[in-house]
């Protein structure tokens, strides 16, 4: 038998296992009774050298990734982070130095992240490093955004810049040659390093219907706040909001808009919220110095389209960003 | 430079990243505020195919000695279980088929111990599997019953029996041939399928003053509560309590009696607790129709002393239980 895609295998085999706070696992993170007024969030991600990081990456960027990644959830809940419990299985080849450079890159982010390690395991491999984490926050009680509640008639706003993730790590595979060196280290930085939107999580209760951070690609995380909420979505693509590196590699080689479409690791946050929010947001930008973009709308239906500049319809390869 | 053991990495790089709550990574399970009058439990532990199970395991046990293992840490924080996280890095040799019976394990633990999953990561690999499970309980607050309360004159007293774990993996290796095919298959269980205390640990708040499971082996992890305490043990190897079927792999072979001293895997409850619990304890025991053995006693000092029937030391291996 074929080998089922992850998506197919947490539907089949996982989903029937879920508990109520899990929310069917079909949103970032689980909620759970927490101090009075609060509900404590809870999310998980693993990680494998040589799937979703290169095994030379710096082991510094490598645990500020992994840990970012997964407060990037539980912003995309507008929850804040309380603190982490990690486990390690290592193969020989993390020595003492690399592990010396992983623990300061935790260091640096608990720092900046004002979090700390809950707690965790430490185990040898003879495979490659596969690290898993799960982060704990903290949101007050009844006000976490879910994925479930878009409405037609929503406008869908994105954080930042999209496609940055995705064109750094074409950078990182020397597939941009003729990329200025400028703009290859922003991207190389944007996919190691991405920033999790906590401030802007945090913020948006009471203003987003529904919200979701890119990891797996606009279209296709978009996708999972349309299928929970029984909505579709229309995309325009030039509304998107890029870089200035980004917009360079795409003005040199147009069909790498795909990137900011499907492609991952961006970490932005996407979300819903009726048009009236617009003056709010706006405001919250400015406050933040982060951009929020309007780029489309939630329509009855289903399913995300993109138009281009025409209005005609733009392919998207279906099933979102597969990693290298 | 040599690979540290991985207590040695947890000190060096893990323990200066301990958030409060995380006790110093020195106990079983963190702890941090929940509603009004609990704290919430948190625990992590990671396996390896072929370092922490056989690839070829039944799956189904293989994801309840995992789910159990957790647990046992919550059992021994004298906390309840609620839920759990899970991260499975997969490599296509755990099919469908695989999968299934894995699923199929964790529902049957989940309604066996009342919880449900709370979320995760489904993730492909090409290495061994790599399974990572963060357990999620509740305890009363200031109830939790922590490793560093041993008090010199605190009789240490252990659940069930001791070495079955350390005794099932010799069997499952094929080194105990001689034995009788009924206490093969008894040790073999207790090691594929370890019973976590969560009822004696829930019961333990007001009578034990520390409290481990064993996971290590009784000397090493009764050493972690030497440790925290800044006492010493004295350990009887006549009275620990051993299985029918331990006692006669020892009967047959006296040396095995190192199972029952350094063997990991029982996860059975070793706490200490005054002389004067010893009537609630027993009366415990028969309530929960489950063993609960005075096998030494706490003294000032430092570390674990074991003598044998003659009163004469009897040497164990440093460092606790390695795994195969």
């Amino acid at each position: 038998m074929a080998r089922l895609g992850e998506f197919e295998r947490i539907d089949r085999y996982f989903r029937p296992l879920a508990a109520p706070g899990a929310l069917g696992l079909g949103d970032d993170a689980a909620l759970i009774d927490g101090p009075t007024g609060e509900q404590l969030v809870l999310t998980a991600d693993a990680i494998v050298a040589g799937v979703h990081f290169f095994s030379d990456d710096p082991a510094d960027l490598v645990a500020r990734k992994l840990l970012r990644v997964n407060l990037s959830d539980l912003a995309a809940m507008g929850a804040a982070p309380v603190g982490y419990l990690l486990t390690t299985a290592l193969p020989a080849s993390c020595d003492e130095p690399w592990l010396e450079a992983f623990a300061r890159g935790l260091a640096a982010d608990q720092a900046e992240f004002g979090i700390g390690l809950l707690g965790g395991d430490s185990v040898a491999s003879p495979g490659p490093a596969t690290l898993s984490l799960t982060a704990l926050g903290r949101v007050a009680s009844g006000r976490a955004i879910r994925r479930n509640g878009a409405r037609a008639g929503d406008v869908v706003f994105a954080s930042g810049t999209l496609g940055d993730g995705a064109l750094g790590l074409k950078v990182l595979k020397g597939e941009l040659p003729a990329l200025a060196p400028e703009h290859c280290r922003f991207l190389a930085g944007r996919y190691h390093l991405p920033q999790p939107r906590l401030a802007l999580g945090g913020r948006l209760a009471g203003l987003a219907h529904a919200m979701i951070d890119v990891s797996d690609g606009l279209v296709a995380d978009l996708g999972h706040i349309c299928a929970t909420s029984g909505v579709g979505a229309r995309i325009a693509a030039p509304r998107l909001p890029l870089s200035p590196a980004a917009a360079a590699a795409i003005a040199a080689e147009p069909r790498l808009i795909a990137a900011a479409l499907g492609g991952g690791d961006d970490y932005e946050l996407v979300f819903t919220a009726p048009g009236a929010a617009a003056a709010a947001l706006s405001d919250l930008a400015a406050a933040l110095a982060l951009g929020i973009t309007a780029i489309g709308e939630i329509v009855p239906g289903e399913g995300v389209a993109v138009t281009d500049r025409d209005g005609q319809p733009v392919a998207v390869a279906a099933g979102g960003y597969r990693h290298f």
